[in-house]
């Protein structure tokens, strides 16, 4: 079966399709906003990739969620939480690591 | 295809089945336990968690195991080998990071 | 439906097969040489699991690439994208950890 791949460069895909399953990581494209403008940004661009595969956000089956910064999580989660739609949140891990741009606060593989 | 969610919350749900495949997250529900002892509860959460979706230890594809303490992973190795049926061991990824409860020492998506 | 383990241990398989997906992890088998040497390993056992998976590095959906020292990434992006065949790159995120062995400098789920 084909994979389908969304703006592939040498380095990643924004996205692949396979078998009715969508890969994905969203970083935030503008650094110099707060934890909860990145968030933002991360989860509009996610809307818009899972759009691009023909899925949306109310089927999201599982998230990791990296920050920077365990003090920012709630303003993290109060963004996350009004986005999602009631009764479709998916499996979650949310972890302290580093990212490779020092500016990024959060970066999200789904 | 509709998706199944287990105890789903407005930020996550326990787990996700779709297609075959179940996504879950397990963090200690108790935490004044040790490395041993919270990894018990993960992985008796974890086999509840699979009863729910169909399924069950033995059919584990893929594991990521979150220790915030390197020095305990012996500790977490010792109750892992002696709790999967032989044969049956997942692909697995264990490495360090923060957790957003400082008393939790572990969490393992699957 | 049979679960495909490949090398299987008390601990982990190094891969598992089901219903088309290849679930692997990949960490260098010898630590006495700089990222680029861990990378190629990494890379080039990749390429022998996904043979065996009946598969092959132009099919990636997804993989994670842990770095203990984010000052490597780039040693490691060069030997990453000089391995990826043109138009099949996967998605990725990349950031930085501690693994279990001090000596690794890189480890690849996927």
């Amino acid at each position: 079966m084909e994979i389908q791949r969304i703006n592939p460069t040498q380095r990643w895909s924004d996205a692949t399709v396979y078998q009715g399953l969508i890969h994905f990581v969203e970083v935030p494209a503008v650094l110099n906003a707060d934890m909860q403008g990145q968030v933002k940004q991360v989860l509009a661009q996610a809307e818009a990739t899972l759009a691009l595969g023909g899925s949306d956000k109310s089927r999201l089956l599982m998230a990791t969620i990296y920050v920077t910064n365990l003090a920012k999580v709630p303003a993290m989660n109060a963004v996350w939480d009004a986005w999602l739609a009631p009764g479709s949140a998916p499996v979650r891990a949310c972890l302290k690591v580093e990212l490779i741009n020092p500016g990024m606060l959060v970066e999200v593989p789904s």
